[in-house]
């Protein structure tokens, strides 16, 4: 892919995340990798959204030299590494601060599926992580972020479950695509909005059975899946 | 009605879901029926709704046939087929994953009727379906889940109370006309968003009296219907 | 004033109730009174905000003998007859289902006045009706909404308190015009939205001292008012 | 600093206000202070915000004298004196009613920082003032509601903790300039709704240990602050 495609679809993620209303002034990134070429897009730090544009993207490689651009890359840049490394099958990455699903990380609460919604997209439970020591925090706290969430995916399948909370500080969600990570995010957001005000009405609900969360996961997902217009449309 | 005419209510009704709030991403499909011909339009599967258009809705017979177009309908046709089948008065159905509606029945607690809000709209309390056992989610899915909304309607009228919730799913809402189901699915949406408060408010809230919901929901139903404009306007 | 300037600000209140987010759909309802005249303007039933013009608004005498227009007057319109009967000094009345001033008016809590928001519009609590009896909903359903609210007015001054919310059903809200109507029933969704929270929040809250109160009524209405540009602006 | 570029800066950030639905109707206002002029511009009183031009802010003295303008200055304006008078290095200040940071003022509880979202922007907790005595309502209002902000900061830097809320009342916000603490106001908003859900989530939550805290806190403030495009962008 040229690297202009790449600097496209990462722009249009993030400006995608203030269209749905999942980040606040400059909160917020999103990233895209071309794994053929080597090559990573992502925001630059700060810029305000309503003057970005693709050219505005920073190239970085897989191991964080820069390629291109008088622009810093997004202060978060190292986590977003720490993910592409440790998840061979993403393709993009974005991090939000949107309300809900920042308030669970807050509270350090895994957003437990509820419903068919959340099955959607997400099969099964969307996990925290545990908090930084202090050493990280102070040694390399944007990549150490990275490894806590890869830490939280020991026994989970990073495409199968496409977000993660970390503690206190709010979600990193991904997908094949930046335009998937960033649908994700807008589901995520809606389902821990759902599951919030679900555990308020009724705080001993139970997950959804398994059945019916894989009928609807696998529906949308895998070999066998039925929605959209398929190869046919 | 000619095709083109269902078509295009059908249309109109998808987008108003939109329009109102009540769904996310390509989440949600409203559908209609023409009884007299014999003929269903609903909404394709998965196709986004700001490229929708009226030609894009799929023509099938209520056996579920499909008629007319390139397009698949909607994965939840099956289940409209069967409020279809069973609820003979009413002409159109809509689906969403609306914020409130959702999350009672994610909680699996039925609606209750606190206001006239409600009562202008439904005479009581809208119900939530059974979970479906694991055969029915392997061997017939979709049309379970209309199934189970009829068992839920044993003794009420689903024209007085024009919306079931799925459990662990969301609202099915219908009415007379795609656009009649489209503004019950709305009105659903603000009386759950305010049974959710008031049920925080005051946790022993009782439903408002009968003869109360009675007068506000005769008031606009019905042959002594004394709201609107009428046949004088 | 001519008849025509008053269903217009009648007009405006109403299309107002809309722009700040009170109504849904056509629910809700405005009127203003030329006290001079003896005229009152009122919507008419059910005709859709969008398309509605001063001209559709209904003229109808203090004693509700219809003046002029072929629509049917607004089905609350006895409501506000007894308003205006009652309350002398007030011009405009605004009913509304607006979220958080029904959801008190459901769970039939009086709303309190925790916060200088609420005092700088209200000079206290906002009460609660008793609920109709059953003789009263079968006989004369809308004017005795009315007349509970002026018997919650016994030892209160509407003017000082321009709201009351009727038990199951929602708010009603006056004012001097229809536009202070208008402005008072934004403020008190707002407060009530405020109130709601800060419950949840403190349960034990006590309203706010009355000499803080009163300093903030006081600034913004009577004869020693500060608050604005007065006549020197 | 030209007086009208000093008028033009208050007027984006009152309309800021707006934009960001931090205030309703004519509530809140905004000024900034040009320390070498001795010059401070502040919002008008009770002007309607969409008329709002730059030529209508008032320009007063430090110690209140009114420098130009027909229009009354905010009836808030000795607040704002008495904060510029005792934080020195502040450069604009805001307030507002806006919803979630008014719900914690009116229940008298301090917005804990439970995120790094908070931490970003505020090192630690924002304080609530004590309620003014009956006095100090009757003789100095505004002044004395300056003066209970002013006395909060006893043990905290004004520069690190950019906001009080006043009990009973809403939000006073500050910056280096009238942008920054309608930024600060907006950012105080989304941590307060953020807040007041994870409270009700985790009643027992803890705030963000200090080393998390202060990494972000100073990743964006002070001398080695590295996020932004610094001098180099």
């Amino acid at each position: 892919m040229p690297a202009a495609d790449l600097k496209k679809h990462v722009c249009d993620a993030n400006l995608a995340t203030v269209r749905f209303g999942l980040v606040l002034s400059t909160f917020g990134n999103a990233s895209g990798i071309d794994r053929e070429a080597g090559r990573i897009a992502i925001k630059p730090s700060g810029v305000p959204y309503d003057r970005m544009t693709p050219d505005d993207m920073v190239s970085v490689r897989l191991d964080g030299a820069i390629l291109d651009n008088h622009y810093r890359p997004s202060s978060d840049l190292d986590t977003h590494l720490v993910l592409y490394r440790a998840f061979d099958g993403i393709g993009g990455v974005v991090h939000t601060h949107s309300t809900f699903a920042t308030i669970f990380a807050q509270a350090m609460i895994p957003i437990p599926c509820f419903g068919t919604t959340q099955a959607d997209y997400f099969r099964g439970t969307i996990p925290v992580t545990r908090h930084l020591t202090e050493d990280e925090i102070a040694d390399s706290y944007v990549a150490s972020t990275g490894q806590v969430i890869v830490d939280a995916f020991e026994d989970r399948d990073p495409l199968e479950i496409p977000a993660a909370l970390v503690a206190g500080h709010g979600p990193f969600v991904w997908g094949r695509t930046p335009n998937e990570a960033v649908q994700n995010a807008q589901i995520l957001e809606e389902c821990a909005r759902m599951a919030w005000h679900a555990m308020q009405l009724r705080p001993d609900l139970e997950e959804l059975p398994s059945a019916l969360r894989d009928r609807h996961f696998l529906r949308k997902h895998g070999r066998n899946a039925t929605y959209g217009q398929g190869e046919t449309a």
